[in-house]
């Protein structure tokens, strides 16, 4: 048999698996304790995939290769430009210094990536040709699938959704510019949106809910007062879908994929969301991309994606 | 020797041409006459192949392929979902019409990313591993090469940044949305500007040029005053220059590619706009997207990059 391990590497913990035809077939986590250096945390994770090995019986010859994604930009499937929570130097080779850790040829890429690669191969994507998967989280990131492959990048920075301008001097965004997707359309977008406006308006559900305390507001308190039939709240949500229509028909407009496959936190909204999104999206995408046969869904590995995604790399570099 | 034929088939002008190792041997332009209908077109198109051939003293069998670009979306480099300019059938397989015409193994894809794989194998892109070709012109239009590859998209709409949404509720674009970057930034769109700003001033060297006559203004005469130092002009261009520089930045932070590549009438103005764009590329693409290496350049292929495209299409297949 043959067996590849899929690393997702967390800035708290990290994600291990070995990974069987795409099948996950034992999976463990560990804390990643960046803190100590790379080269620890590299030998830990090494470990960790060989108890894995001996509690399934399984021999080191039958481990063909190691798979790791990792929060940052990746070249090449090998070169990390910069980690984006670790105390780690810019521009290490993970997968050499790895594959000098265990003999095993590894395969790296950005975290969002491999997950976009898993659904893509063995998750809701799986039989389509393409797939965008966007998640939308604290921020919003993404990975585009398409001839076989993920973008990644010249400088690993392909997918990178969340940094569209949707909005010329927009609001502002955690990375510095201004107007962009993740600026409007995450979870930390619909809070900041729901701050503004219960700064001016405290009759509503979602300001009793939160009994006032504006900092604890999050966006799935949002999506619960909307499904209880908050007019204050609906507005927020119809205000969160108009946008992601409009990065995703932009994303539509320039890839052109065969599914737009959602994940992350915003997604388990679910259909009060999904509804609003297929909706509005006529105004935004061109209707020749979203001719019969496209499909927006949601995600289906959940945490497993980023394992299962990362067992990919090495998979699909093979075929 | 081996040759491939490619063929980039205008709303009036069809230009063919022979091409040997990506070097353009021989080329013609015959007229399109799409009203005489799909097949007297494509007999045409292959009487002319042959007259080049008898020309070039080549034999038949020495012709190993046929590329054509078309306009439209094209699927699976066979089927064009619908023409922009002809009166023929929606859905029509031209690969196995020309094959059945030809017996050459033929590859169709739209000319504007037939355009983008010329430019991205044997022009400006040459020796770079990812480009997206703009070309702004009456509309705009682009490709994305990445992997090896053209994104042709599941309809055959990939590549379609000239409606990229870059403004909510925005100007109204020919494609009957709103807000599209080719509303903007396109010759046309610098045209709608300049007259909508004529209206209310007149003392400036550009309404002079144009003897108050506005429906003669075209994108040049502003490149043109503005290059004179007329500060109405310029002030057009930096207008321009900013909606550049906000959708190549989208592109720079979805693709990530090594080059970008503008080809058309606009980009034809030069320096005066291209380093406006660079200043202002900063504010919208990541910064992580304009690392070393990475360039923006003016096509090098010119007219005959439909040609040497359309013949990548079967070079490229095969490798």
């Amino acid at each position: 048999m043959k067996y590849i391990a899929g690393v997702d590497i967390g800035g708290t913990n990290t994600k291990i698996g070995l990974v069987n035809n795409g099948k996950l077939e034992i999976k463990k986590s560990i804390k990643t304790l960046s803190e100590d250096g790379v080269i620890k945390t590299m030998n830990r994770i090494w470990e960790a995939i060989r108890e894995l090995l001996t509690e399934k019986n399984i021999k080191l010859e039958e481990l063909v290769g190691v798979g790791m994604g990792i929060p940052g930009p990746v070249k090449n499937e090998e070169i990390v430009g910069f980690f984006a929570n670790f105390p780690w130097e810019k521009n290490l080779n993970i997968s050499e210094i790895f594959e000098n850790i265990s003999g095993k040829k590894t395969k790296v890429n950005n975290d969002v990536n491999v997950i976009a690669l898993g659904e893509a191969v063995y998750g809701a994507g799986k039989g389509s040709k393409s797939s965008v998967t966007i998640a939308i989280g604290t921020g919003i990131g993404g990975g585009i699938f398409v001839n076989g492959k993920i973008i990644s990048g010249f400088s690993g920075a392909g997918g990178e959704i969340g940094h569209l301008k949707i909005v010329k001097d927009g609001k502002f965004c955690g990375c510095g510019q201004k107007g962009c997707f993740e600026a409007y359309a995450s979870a930390t977008g619909i809070e900041r949106e729901a701050i503004s406006r219960l700064m001016i308006n405290k009759k509503n559900m979602l300001y009793d809910k939160i009994d006032g305390h504006l900092e604890k507001i999050e966006a799935k308190d949002v999506f619960d007062c909307a499904k209880l039939g908050d007019k204050f709240s609906i507005d927020i949500v119809d205000y969160e879908a108009e946008y992601l229509a409009m990065g995703i028909g932009n994303i539509l407009n320039i890839i052109n994929p065969e599914k737009i496959i959602l994940g992350g936190g915003v997604a388990l909204a679910g259909d009060i969301l999904l509804k609003r999104i297929k909706n509005r999206l006529g105004e935004y995408a061109m209707p020749v991309t979203l001719e019969k046969g496209f499909e927006i869904v949601l995600s289906t590995l959940g945490n497993d994606a980023g394992v299962l995604g990362a067992a990919a790399l090495v998979s699909q570099n093979k075929a």
